[in-house]
């Protein structure tokens, strides 16, 4: 299967301002690009690329005032399966986790574990370790949380989530991704491409995703507190602790948002 | 100058935990090391040593029930001079920091720059940057934040040292590192010893420390709003984004601190 | 100046709930009323009518399953002249103030004096007691908070507020009442008909308004931080601590809001 | 059954200060008093007395620069039987309520009801209600909350306490009120004076105490979440919505806390 990935993304730019874009696909899949996957930046400016302590193909560049337009248009193959199940996937012991794994079990700006841990005991001490309590998560959080693009801020954290009970994809997953690492599972917050393949289209326009991985046995699983069931043609473009590390652009003064278009879509090629 | 430095830390084990501590001198400073700085564990278990994303020297183990003792003691060369000073050290812009500098203007678990980024803006907007307004915001935390060991708790963060205007010396750098993010002046907790060479002993028991660094020119500069002025003597354990990154020790699971004593002591030798 | 008061107000509720409507104009306007003011509910059920400890006219009933409409239509005269603004009306020291007013000094729900005490004293503490200290808060949130309805949501504070700025017209007020208790300022939340009279209509449908008022020299005056300006037409319905005092509906279970249509007009008659 | 009450409470005033002292035993029990109980306030100055809405004796006064003293020492008759259980005391539906009780079903500044009812509900929805549901919520909270003085803070909330697990006794109280609320029952916050009696000695000095009373059937009983069982000698001193109305002293301005004695002893008269 092959799908086409792209963006137009539009700000203005009040008086010159530095930008971080996390716009490139994830390396863990680039070796499935079928066309280059290059940003644009219009106007043509000078933009540094580099890869963060997580891997995320990183832009920075200094936007002039004026329009700043990003945009993008690639083409990635898929298998065209839905995310792995793997019911028997067992928990490691943290002592047994490669080191660098066990950041993702600390506290972040969105997902205070340190405040839901007793929670988190109480709501799932009693399920089976490994996936069988990944899945009690994903469904509790599924079932008790609104969605809503009017529940969305900036500032939302997951004891947030826990008490207004409401929120978009990211809440969600920020909510899970905390009870997870409360219970010694380490989860890892990634955003993406996700369109509505092999699921009924979405009213809404189309937008970048959010999910979660999990590590389980001897790898990272994507699962997803919000759609709450195994998707197909998941493309993550940045991975991160939270919202925090993998927001798709950060600026450092004022940038103010004007369009914003997202394209995730199967084609015959 | 030479500095002993040491610990001894027990903890009450009710059933295995893994931990992971920080307890070795960060690699910044291992060159001027005059002894071993070897963590003793007792009693002798299996420990694996790796260095985690902030070039932090972390030891993971199984800690079996019973009593667990972490025990230390070394010897540092060091200039014996005070942090250095430099009212000249200008911010650079963001487009021009290195990349993995980046990282430390972003919010985390106990430094919320996006609930804070306005008051920072109102209280140090008309500062000169660079240096001084550095040393504005250390001189704004260490005035308006009263001290009190009574005013620590695991969850405080920068916003609720803001609010409560009291706390340890985590608390102070956590709210100043904030502010600092917020003026897109890069900042980094730190958690090391500090002994009381050049002023006068503290009549608490010896305890680590904690202070901060700034990105200014094209370095790191130590920087303390606890203190709030030039020390002798900072020996760097771990370096992080907050308190999360850096804490001496991490169990995950029950440990109950018995015993805790640190050494750092100028020594003729 | 005759006002035409009303309100049609329509939830679905799935099974019985006891509910709290205040939706009647407060004791200290019903000497204005020229119809009776008649909280009409459809189905017609037994409602207890009875005054809480603000004065306010409170209804209580038990709603059953089904649509439940709430519904009045009346008329006030008012002199249409806009709020009262006197620069010299002091502040009164508290140990003068009438003791029924030192429960607005407090802290409540949505307006924690507490933690923003000193932020109060940074920001207001040189500015002249009494009115125009009153006037530079209701300054400040007017410039500093950006208004909006998609930044609604009923478990905000004034914290929040401070941290957020944004927010609609409740947030503006429990920000400044916040502030103005913080000054020593006695300081209670009004939720009321206003209308577009003598300024340009609204885009957006009617609704009920939120300001608030001050207790200076011997008296409330009526201020808004809001809209911070002279209004006319200011017809208060609930006075209490904050907006869990004056919900204009509490339901004791659920009940969903399917329609809500104010009227607020003045009228030749 | 007689007791003696009594205190000694000392403040270093810097400037003239305006207080108000909630210091009297509530006029709930103001009829068991076998001496005059007289807030004496050293030195002599003008103290004005009143009761606020929810009833309590209030003083209040302009205190001068120097040292505060206020003291009492009274006598009070007790039945001498520990607090009413009546595990059939049924929980009635908000629309019996007495209006006056309904205030006591809302949020306030430490009792967030609107952030625990779906937590509250999760945890006591298959418990029975009435008197077993305001039972089974003391239980939870007694366990699940350690008891620290060290843990004490004046902005900690029932959301603070859910998430730390720690307090002190107005801790306790406002978490187990919070939870009550969010079920429908009617609960308000006390503090007076409770003594060992009938009890161990308790090995920290004497204080007040804090506890709470819920409506059920057509009364309010005591209840207290921190030592969860019946008690002898409760006397009230101070009822209100949480912890901000029954401040034994409320300063508005600086006043330090230099001396702290309570008395509440059994004696044979």
């Amino acid at each position: 299967m092959f799908i086409r990935l792209g963006y137009d993304i539009r700000f203005e730019i009040p008086s010159p301002v530095a930008m971080v874009a996390l716009l490139n696909v994830h390396p863990v899949r680039q070796a499935d690009l079928r066309k280059p996957d290059r940003l644009r930046v219009d106007p043509a400016i000078d933009v540094e690329t580099y890869e963060d302590s997580f891997g995320n193909v990183c832009s920075r560049f200094l936007a002039p005032a004026g329009m700043l337009r990003l945009s993008n248009s690639t083409l990635i193959e898929d298998s065209g399966l839905p995310d792995p199940v793997e019911s028997g996937a067992e928990q490691l012991a943290v002592e047994r986790l490669p080191w660098n794994v066990l950041q993702f079990l600390l506290s972040s700006r969105y997902c205070q574990v340190d405040q839901l841990v007793n929670t988190a005991g109480e709501l799932f001490g009693a399920t089976e370790p490994g996936w069988p309590r990944v899945q009690a998560i994903c469904d509790w959080v599924h079932k008790n949380v609104t969605f809503g693009y009017n529940f969305a801020r900036s500032t939302k954290t997951a004891l947030d989530v826990y008490t207004e009970r409401n929120g978009v994809c990211r809440d969600f997953q920020h909510l899970a991704i905390t009870f997870c690492r409360a219970m010694n599972v380490p989860a890892r917050y990634v955003a993406g491409y996700l369109g509505d393949i092999g699921v009924p289209a979405m009213p809404t326009p189309m937008d970048f995703s959010a999910w979660f991985e999990v590590y389980l046995r001897d790898k990272w699983w994507a699962v997803d507190a919000r759609f709450n069931q195994p998707r197909i043609g998941r493309v993550p473009i940045a991975i991160g602790r939270d919202a925090t590390d993998t927001a798709i652009t950060t600026s450092f003064g004022k940038a103010e948002l004007k369009m914003f278009s997202v394209v995730t879509d199967e084609v015959q090629e």
